[in-house]
């Protein structure tokens, strides 16, 4: 079980918490709990390090800011013997070696050895999220959010039969209920879905934690930490018995600017020379188009890099334009990039045409499309979003029955 | 180095004591710096524990408080290091063995390969004070005020030339500033006499650190952070080139109360019949006097505990009154111990004759007194304890000169 911030903001909410955690060990399981620190605890530290050095050790870095979770963790501990069940904390370096970038670590491997101890003497295990040590015995914290892919990494390393991510929204949501007020929970998601919906912008989930589900096999669950509702089942593959439709959901990104370079020389490893660079500089790009004219003259490549980045994306490329060969760069601020998603795209031919046919009824200009196995994905006004997504999710037979 | 919570509580003041701790260094010193949490940072996190849980797992506790610690070491770490010192900060559990009751454990050994290595490699070590780790790896605290006890700990485990304490006094006053103006600042004091002070109520150290360094040999010295100015030493012997009075000062203690026990049979055993089980109930008793009578038939035993503890000892006595045989109980709340301390008092009796001198000219009716090695106290009124004071502390030459 993973609480996060907002679950764990104060006394009350650790109460809360430990009721949910409570029940979990009454039902006859083994339970190991991965909290984050309480909201706002984070950013305190962060403030305190800023303030301390603009540029700072990122090893003492993460021994302020990984006393949060400490704090929290010893905290649900108490709360939870204090009704009578038998509990303990952990440190974080107890548990989980970490290496590479301290403040972004990855982890390595999870020392169960004290866990299947307390686990087989009766024990809850309350571990603090976010954090290993190096082989160095230094702190190391895992990044934002890095409290998922803590629980998904202990829940591994135990073999737990299920992780259950408790957060403040109760579940994946077709769409962001904000665009949609009729946008429905899902039952189930599979990992390639939450990470192409994650990638498109739908934020619930940090996305390695995710990877590393799939790729450990994990059952993943995420539900809400403040109703008694029943979540998201995040899996390898859909059960055929799960009702759903063929699409997962529909994701809006405003965070992404459109990039066009005209006159590109229709030469082998064109694309690889532009984008490489861009990658080795930490800017991703999506969307990327090349419609190479049948004549194999000059042409235009699209791509779309992160809003943040396309300063220095534009300038990376202005650098190299004498090699690369284009003509004119044109990059465009105002777009939004608008996903759909689901394992029915594999099959489903059909999907994707409706996608583009719902938005050429509205008369929503595509700035450029892409389509992968399971997601895909049109480039439109950013001022088309709402109409585009309510419109889609309609369409695609998302809208909740139950919402009036 | 050490230093407390007021001196770290917040960036502006971590920087002040990086500066302090950066100028020792470029001394051409080898530098560890034991740091306390921000002021107010412990409170916070025991207000959280009292609020989870009204009794709490110890063990657990220990983790929430010690977390303070971690973050301001890693925060001197960074400051350091922006000052272009090369710095590192350590976390409890790598240095420190300790063992006993959690919340207030005792100290078993000191791990230095690693301080050994980052002080060879030019490295300021930061450690969090307050805490370590057991022998099953949880962490430990020494009880408030325990990072004193820590830096002695880490300044004798590696054989450190001087242990200096920063706090927010300057030194060690002959008297308290408050009752007395004109107190003044001693440049040396002994290990007992510091000793004698605190048991005597003036609290400038945690006595523990104090008799620890006392058995390590190790040099103290308490200093102020906030000005540059020179301390107190704290020394297993005066040298004789020391100036100083006989005395070293005068401690007014306001925290215990009288008991008279009325009407005692004067049997060999009687006063160890009384004393040991408020000992074994962890109350201190002080001021023992028992004045048998030349006959050898029922007479008073005086002594005084911890007002805190006054009632549970009257009950502990009441309870036993059938086996020890008194007549009956009389306590006084109303009252004060002041007490001259020094270890002129060894050689020179007409020190505690002056002490009763003084007392009888101010018409100042004595409860009770008892004379130690260097140490001797008289029971007054409560009322009484400024004229007292300050009237003693003239007459020991103890009145600052400089002071108007």
């Amino acid at each position: 079980m993973k609480f996060g911030g907002t679950s764990m903001a104060g006394i009350e909410r650790i109460r809360h918490v430990a009721d949910i955690v409570s029940r979990e060990a009454e039902r006859g399981n083994e339970v190991l709990v991965v909290v984050s620190a309480m909201a706002g605890e984070t950013d305190r530290l962060v403030q305190f390090c800023k303030e301390a050095a603009a540029t700072h050790d990122p090893r003492e870095y993460d021994v302020v800011v990984a006393s949060g979770e400490q704090v929290t963790a010893g905290l649900l501990a108490m709360t939870l013997q204090n009704m009578n069940r038998d509990a303990r904390s952990f440190m974080g370096w107890q548990l989980m070696k970490a290496s590479g970038v301290h403040g972004n670590a990855r982890v390595e491997s999870i020392e169960r050895g004290l866990l299947d101890e307390a686990l087989s003497a009766g024990q809850i295990c309350v571990i603090p999220g976010f954090q290993g040590a190096t082989e160095d015995g230094r702190v190391a914290t895992l990044g934002r959010g890095g409290s998922d892919t803590s629980a998904v990494a202990i829940a591994a390393g135990v073999n737990a039969d299920r992780c259950d991510i408790y957060t403040d929204v109760d579940g994946v949501y077709t769409t962001d209920p904000r665009i949609v007020p009729r946008a429905s929970k899902l039952n189930a998601v599979t990992f390639e879905e939450m990470l192409e919906l994650a990638g498109a912008g739908a934020k619930v989930l940090q996305v390695r934690s995710v990877g590393l589900a799939m790729r450990e096999g994990l059952r993943l669950r995420v539900l809400s930490a403040f109703e008694d509702l029943p979540g998201t089942d995040i899996v390898a593959e859909l059960e055929t018995n799960m009702e759903r439709t063929a699409i997962a959901g529909i994701a809006a990104d405003r965070n992404e600017a459109h990039v066009v370079l005209t006159g590109i020389a229709d030469r082998p490893g064109t694309l690889s020379a532009i984008i490489s660079p861009l990658a080795e500089a930490g800017i991703s790009t999506d969307m990327v188009v090349h419609a190479a004219t049948e004549a194999g003259t000059a042409s235009d490549l699209h791509f779309t890099v992160p809003r943040a980045n396309l300063a220095k994306a534009i300038a990376l490329l202005k650098e190299r334009q004498p090699d690369l060969g284009f003509t004119d760069i044109r990059s465009d601020e105002g777009v939004a990039k608008i996903s759909i998603v689901g394992v029915g795209l594999r099959s489903d031919p059909s999907l994707a045409a409706t996608l583009f046919k719902v938005l050429a009824e509205r008369k929503i200009n595509l700035k450029a499309a892409t389509g992968g196995e399971i997601r895909a994905s049109v480039l439109i006004d950013e001022n088309d979003v709402d109409v585009a997504v309510r419109s889609l999710h309609t369409a695609f037979g998302l809208d909740d029955k139950d919402v009036k």
